[in-house]
């Protein structure tokens, strides 16, 4: 009988996830009962929302149970089924958790891929042409982009948005000007990532860099950051602006009550609008972004990125390290080669 | 020659204002040149947001320099004319400042009332008929609201809020509630102004009081407060909610840094929009406006809420007293009786 490794959550963290927080398992690979299918993974995602799903506190969704296999979405192929629209060999991608096999019957957020692995890799499922890509994608579309329009994006070479520059391009806007930190990510995100320009926020001076990168103001700011990043965008807007709210990492694991923007009536004097929006909001079109992002990839307008790791035993250090910023492109894990069966 | 009395500014205020930062002045009455117009005034408009004209630090518009007429908008009669648009007895609302008579060349926010001082007294021209009902109704239509909406007000028996409610109801929501200061108040917005319930904030526990009137929680809730109102709603927003951000009263005066909504990320959890806006953006379709506002007055589906003081010696008092929450509806100077010429 073969074996199924599984990261659980050990204890709760307070305000910090480390990988002392979750136990390694071993246990045997199930099989599937009627209606079920059995996934062998390949790829894990990891994106800094996740330490909400531990943290004591945590905002998002339902805490994972301590003993309970940490949550995550992961991409394989099915090995195993007995599900009539689930069929071995498909490429699947879905909330299969922090382990080498996982069960399901399908249900919430599980999709068969029609692209990952045939016009990109596999690990794409859970990139550019899965949730990741669908994010950057109706983000874009909630920003209701008119040609010209004047663009900034934080987090801008993160898994998120070394997309939404790319897409902004395809939308006609511009600039297209990126908030990253350091001078590597700031390489990417101009020579790969197709951003005009990129602002490196350790440099401080938010709003002067700002004017600098974008002297008319925004018109569109893409936020996955939150924090002083957001407060020098809303400071920068031009009248009717949109502010898209997608994250804000610089909140995740903030100590104590997060921080509002203390400067969010200037939506006010703008005529402007704060948009949030969850993923899983849009989930009844998510063919329509597979489709125009499997077309821009085929099409060479859209590249992806991806920093990829080794190891299923990585899974909770790899975690910690979102927050140390060090990360360009989808943070993806491989714990199996694509050949394996 | 006949006497201009007029308020000017003698000192800036830091946080407060106060009676003993005006001065008034007596001046000749000013001749009409050509292209201008002479304008009686008999009313003058209060609104928290004035404070901000003559604050060090205020983030909105030209502060007022010292020794200029304090700003403000009024209403009254064209009494002399060298203007080919402005006739002699014509209704005129502007930016006429605190003053008894008023130099205008038409230019920029002054407009001839159709229907203040026919269907509804002359001093709505500065209320529900003027500025303050279009951005009720502004407001409302960004709110974009479905029947069965429902709807939080706070500032509810203010200027703006005192049509909120009402236009609300035209617009099908409900329940239709109330934020206000005060038993009285909320008497009022119950039996006068057509909503459903009302919340006495002083009273505290703000996220449980709109449980308990609103227990689905809320799909719109329209601003004119800031501060812990904008942070409780924001904790009670259905899916798909919208948050108009209208005045910040418990900002315009706040020392030090104002401070943003802490929670302003469950925008995202709900896939909720906070759009501000600024009356002037909707300058240009005023008349539309008017003519519903007239048409819901006419039919007896609006009413309209004063709180009238009189004699221009009371302006600054007027206005520090807006601060301490006592007015019940838009608040109006009478400084000439109507019959006056």
């Amino acid at each position: 009988m073969e074996t199924n490794r599984r990261w659980v959550l050990a204890r709760r963290p307070k305000t910090l996830v480390s990988p002392a927080d979750f136990r390694l398992e071993e246990v045997p690979v199930p099989a599937p009962a009627e209606g079920e299918f059995l996934i062998r993974q390949h790829y894990l995602s990891l994106a800094p929302v996740m330490a909400q799903y531990v943290l004591d506190g945590g905002t998002i969704e339902r805490p994972v149970a301590i003993g309970e296999t940490m949550r995550g979405r992961g991409v394989g192929r099915v090995v195993a089924s007995r599900h009539p629209k689930f069929r071995i060999g498909d490429v699947v991608h879905g909330p299969f958790g922090w382990q080498d096999y996982a069960l399901s019957n399908g249900a919430r957020l599980t999709y068969v891929s029609r692209y990952a692995g045939r016009i990109a890799p596999m690990s794409t499922a859970i990139g550019v042409l899965g949730i990741t890509g669908y994010t950057a994608y109706f983000g874009m579309k909630l920003a209701d982009p008119k040609p010209g329009d004047r663009i900034l994006v934080s987090g801008a070479v993160g898994g998120v948005g070394s997309s939404v520059g790319q897409i902004a391009r395809i939308m006609g806007c511009t600039p297209i000007v990126a908030v990253c930190g350091g001078p590597e990510k700031a390489a990417t995100a101009i020579h790969r990532l197709g951003y005009d320009s990129a602002i490196d926020y350790r440099r401080g001076a938010l709003d002067e860099a700002i004017d600098d990168h974008m002297p008319d103001g925004l018109d569109i700011y893409f936020d996955n950051v939150g924090g002083a990043t957001l407060e020098a965008a809303l400071n920068r807007m031009r009248q009717g602006a949109r502010i898209i709210l997608c994250g804000a990492i610089s909140q995740y694991m903030a100590d104590g009550k997060p921080v509002g923007p203390s400067n969010y009536f200037k939506l006010v004097y703008a005529n402007a609008q704060m948009k949030g929006f969850q993923i899983y909001a849009f989930a009844d079109r998510y063919a329509e972004a597979e489709e125009a992002l499997a077309d821009w990839i085929a099409s060479g307008r859209l590249v992806w990125q991806e920093n990829l790791l080794e190891g299923l035993e990585i899974m909770p250090k790899a975690l910690a390290g979102l927050f140390e910023g060090t990360n360009v492109g989808k943070q993806v894990v491989r714990i199996a080669p694509e050949t394996a069966t």
